[in-house]
């Protein structure tokens, strides 16, 4: 197989942009193929776009490139980050979008990409549109040739602290925040179900959201009731809030500030 | 030319959800190629997508695997089906999705795919996405193998009774309801032009679509002036409401509970 | 590397029309590969059409064929266009798609297809559903033949004054309209940075937008505070206004009417 770039940004589906970069990538690397991941999260939503790579990253074929343009700061001087786990390669503005790979992920590789290279792969001077002129020619030269011809040096990228849950495993609660939004209105919360371990003894749990108080981790939506609210673990391990045919986020009035906390009764 | 699957889903845009049924693919299947229907259509409406894939299934290569995805009952017992008509394939939760093509193409055929066949070639134990657990891989090995691994009964699958029209030859009237609305706001009725065959000899046609009244069916939109309505022969056969430069939907209130009745002056 | 067509209409995302129009291509032409540009852009807005075909058509691989749809006049007796300019084509209904293309590339070719070739390549008799039974069929053949078998006339093709801006040397004035609001609420206008050159020496500017006040064109968003107003140099040329994270459409009222007038103080 030749090589496949995964795209995610926050450009949306109205203009050129995610088809004017794929044909930058076309020009250069012209067997390279594309899979979308999504164009439409919430512009700026670095917390999201760090949660989706998340979701996808083990599902893809091993060799896998992701590009990420979700970057606020474009036209500043923030980084360009290569994240490296398990044979895939993730080329993003260092912002915190490894965050959530970072956190799942931690015997991972950073690196920071050289502007020495960044000047050499760039092919225009827009300070608008980086995706096009800096982050596409880069992705396709990383998808044809590996590292081979990239300057770049270990370092910590950005990661935000948001996607970590508090935990206390004396008093059996755990708490934590929202780090996206799905399309059906469900919740995609900062709590893994392995950050419940060695805590969730088949004990009753007690979930508050916001002023909303529910009881207990179920399996899937077929285990409450229509319109009823329901916590369970996602299709990604981290326990998601929903209602059965309904949408959580509108009436929990769920938003980037909720927490979300579950104490056990031992 | 290698296998292609043709993706419906009500997933929407902004999750990585059809992406990772992507990766998923590819990661059997790395030939594969994809081709989206559609995955913006209203949540859990399976009537819509069973007219989308009505409207798409001859215009496909032949040996297209389609692979539909809106699934209200995900994680209940609900069977999965296989549809076979015409070199084509659909793969689909058993839950109505083919009554469109039921309808309009009966002599097909219905197989259930066995529980020891989806046990097999599920890839994770997700109750809340079978999209990527079960489907994505089940597609997947269908487009490659056909149905050479699959154990699957003939049985009849799940058909809702809306798509079909009632059809009172004597007093030569035809009464239906709306099946699919479209981005313009074109509404998609279940009267198909073949159901007035041998009733319709050039009389003049007085439709009344909930509480308006419109005469005779036009052959386009420029058949009418700006901002009139229209009903139509649509380019699936099935008659159209729509207003000129407008959207029908909003200016007559088209829902699901509406319906369309076409009486003949004979 | 195989045909690749590039596709821009106004169909949106929650129908099969976009699918069924690839559907249709892979039919006659197996090997060809498809770039989405944009299904999304508002229905009937040939100018942003335009707009968003001159800013993709230099960063495509040369032979790319650019396939448009956006066609209020389907079902009318409009010609269908060919524009050829630097190895790529564009197919499109003949109503002013062309017109940012022709304005900044004038030493274009225009071809109308004719009659006969439009009857022998199509595929269905539909008069609502062009972009399937005409354009689909006409862009796989031209993909993958290219213009040979094709007949056409060498003619002007229709283009809309709109995207030209007034430019008075003398009072070193430039003033034009909006051409395209995009994704993030930033507007483009008409107003090309080459329409500047002679005028600009350095002076200050003074830019009116409606009502609004504006002093200088900046480099990109980071020149401006969070929340100001900026007028910058955009990806394609054009000049932009943009909010800084913000949305400059909702919170300058800009419309297709509102013009935007820069004035140096020579």
């Amino acid at each position: 197989m030749t090589g496949m770039i995964a795209l995610l940004t926050d450009f949306g589906l109205r203009d050129s942009y995610v088809g004017v970069m794929k044909g930058v990538m076309l020009n250069s690397y012209p067997e390279v193929s594309f899979i979308d991941i999504s164009h439409s999260i919430e512009p700026f939503n670095i917390i999201s776009a760090s949660y989706l790579l998340y979701s996808a990253w083990d599902y893809f074929p091993k060799g896998t490139v992701f590009l990420s343009v979700v970057d606020p700061g474009v036209g500043t001087e923030r980084n360009i980050l290569l994240y490296l786990y398990n044979n895939n390669i993730l080329i993003t503005p260092d912002n915190g979008t490894i965050s959530v790979l970072k956190r799942m992920h931690p015997a991972s590789r950073t690196l920071i990409v050289s502007n020495q290279t960044i000047e050499k792969k760039r092919i225009g001077m827009s300070d608008t549109f980086h995706g096009r002129d800096i982050f596409a020619p880069l992705a396709a030269d990383i998808a044809k040739n590996g590292l081979a011809s990239i300057q770049a040096r270990e370092e910590e990228g950005v990661v935000l602290k948001k996607v970590w849950p508090e935990i206390d495993k004396e008093k059996a609660k755990v708490s934590g925040s929202f780090i996206h939004i799905d399309h059906f209105g469900n919740c995609v919360s900062s709590i893994h179900a392995s950050d419940l371990a060695g805590i969730q003894i088949n004990a009753p749990a007690s979930i508050h959201i916001g002023e909303t108080r529910i009881h207990g981790v179920k399996r899937c939506f077929s285990d409450a009731a229509p319109g009823e609210f329901l916590v369970y673990e996602g299709s990604s391990g981290f326990l998601e809030v929903a209602v059965r045919e309904g949408n959580a986020a509108e009436n929990l009035h769920i938003t980037d500030e909720t927490r979300i906390c579950i104490q056990y009764q031992c």
